[in-house]
């Protein structure tokens, strides 16, 4: 990618910041027991609101209405399974823009085949660990719960595949974040070892992305939310002691951080 | 309001937290999905304790062995609503105060009626935002998840109309605070904007007055956890460097909370 | 106990920190509502790492696979006490190692027959206050929630007779820990009260001997875990204001804690 694009991404990107700034996008949040609280707290603190309507029959009109969607698939349910097809179907029937996190699937006899399902209703963004795009894929082995035990670059080609075949962005996550839309790459190399010491790091980009989704072509949106992310998180990490501080001085960080950082500190390739 | 009932309900608000302090109340809490962790942690803090027990068949007897209880609408999964209607009942039935916030009703098709099932139990206090409070009042045309659409002031005649309707102290939150019993009506001037920036700040709100009504009389526990707890957030506010750090200092300000402090520093009117 | 064995355990709990660093365990955990963040954070930070998969027909399978588990019965819903089940047996036939924590047990009604049944399965460990432990005796009178209202010390004998029947080390967390195989006693004599001010500090702790009884025998494992997590909870209170404040210290001292340190500074007794 030359100079050039790379260029116009972080432009894109930080104008899609300011525009999220300006319509505080509402995201309906369907995701596992663990992270919640942390993903409203990211949402909020970025600029944008997270409500989790994830009960049936109000799942659906609320996917109706709401800004974009996160579909996490960390700990499934029987209620939880219905919320999402319900979800999910209202949001493609009304042209909400969803995400699909396919939390530790692989050998995970429930989530496998759903994730399945929900992929073929074509989210406008797919978010994960080459682990999990592999197995997305039918091409992998399966992780070891949420962490990422093939590399990031392993996972490209089965990244293009899902882009291509389902008319999705793929948003793999590693040291090294890669996106594509099945034609164009962008690689993000910002970011900070502690953001994998905090539960729900990878699990709250998906509902960040699902608000830049609101305001920006899900490409950008998922290449802007990253990127945002990704330098709140160096922020953060420059004040930290530990993944205790971090976290907190993280959150502190998405309120803080400005277009011009965006558009300036991006590494964007 | 004149002067001196305002100082009235500061010195009776500093009476209620020596109380808490002294009794540590232990509140039942039925919440949703995002903000357990965070409402325990804000009990803690301030000096009583939260136990979630929202299964069925443990949720009725605990509640009438349980200090006060707070019921939250907020993601009610089926066994969740099953056990909301069982151990209300069962205060009702063993004289623990409750408190019911209406997290979200208006339009969302689960949670709204089951709200007006609640509310003609006689909840002791009714806590929302102005949006929910006018939903409840049948009046409202709903919010958009946990924000309020509506104004405070909009939700007066509202609140006044369910206090007086079903026995309850309503409170509608907002940048100032309205409770009123149906024929008082205080306002608490207190808080912080960041307060609206950490998820779980309105719902955990809720468990502090279920926890004052333990110890006072439901319009004054409702004004005393206001108070108590806006002047916690000011006090944070002073500290922080965004909504992380925040959060953290909100929970030590709440530890350190004084009577002394809610007597001098409530602006009540 | 001895001078000389007290050396030699600490010296063990020292191995099996760095054991652990090394091979990084990775705990399934199934907690209650509250904790799941708390819990994957104490995890991640000391060098293990979480997943919650507590929905039924994927219990198992993990449980086969993961190296340690925890069964929490804070907030046991239909699904979870399904997965429960089916955890324990999978952990019982694959040799997964397993940690009980019969959270609020004694009077309610659905986890307390719940738990007797999963104690019979023999547990690795077996981890509650002393009200929990009297009561899985069948000997207490249950507790309020969380709280311990017996003393650490009256649930010895309990602790003791629970270990013979069943062939499980018990945990009793209090002002000073005592762990116990039915034979040795020992007792942990570090810790801070701000970590009873944080909810979830003996729920993550659960999780934490499930990540040591990963890499060491289960006795040794219950003194390692209690050990460097009361240590890393002296080094954050030194540095906290409040319960707030200290959490993040927690997390942070967690990720620093050395073998060193637990080697000169653990009061094993």
């Amino acid at each position: 990618m030359s100079r050039m694009t790379s260029s116009a991404l972080s432009t894109a990107s930080a104008d899609a910041l300011t525009s999220l700034r300006r319509n505080t996008p509402l995201v309906q949040v369907i995701t596992n027991r663990v992270v919640p609280g942390f993903t409203a707290n990211v949402l909020l603190a970025l600029g944008a609101a997270g409500a989790m309507v994830d009960i049936p029959v109000e799942a659906g009109p609320f996917a109706r209405a709401a800004h974009g969607l996160l579909v996490n698939l960390g700990t499934p349910g029987a209620e939880q399974r219905e919320a999402m097809l319900e979800a999910t179907e209202a949001a493609g029937d009304a042209g909400t823009p969803w995400v699909l996190d396919p939390v530790g699937i692989g050998s995970a006899p429930v989530r496998t085949p759903l994730a399945h399902v929900l992929v073929a209703r074509g989210p406008a963004i797919v978010r994960g660990n080459a682990s999990e795009i592999l197995a997305l894929a039918r091409a992998g082995s399966g992780g070891r719960g949420v962490d990422a035990t093939d590399a990031v670059d392993a996972a490209a080609d089965a990244a293009t595949a899902i882009a291509r075949e389902h008319g999705s962005v793929v948003a793999v996550s590693g040291p090294v974040d890669l996106i594509t839309d099945g034609t164009r790459i962008a690689r993000v190399d910002n970011g900070d070892a502690l953001l994998t010491r905090v539960t729900g790091g990878g699990c709250a980009l998906g509902a960040v992305m699902a608000a830049f989704a609101a305001v920006a072509d899900p490409f950008e949106a998922a290449v802007a939310a990253t990127a945002s992310y990704c330098l709140a998180a160096e922020d953060a990490a420059a004040r930290a002691d530990g993944p205790g501080t971090f976290a907190a001085h993280f959150l502190d960080a998405l309120a803080r951080i400005q277009p011009a950082d965006v558009r300036s500190r991006a590494a964007i390739a």
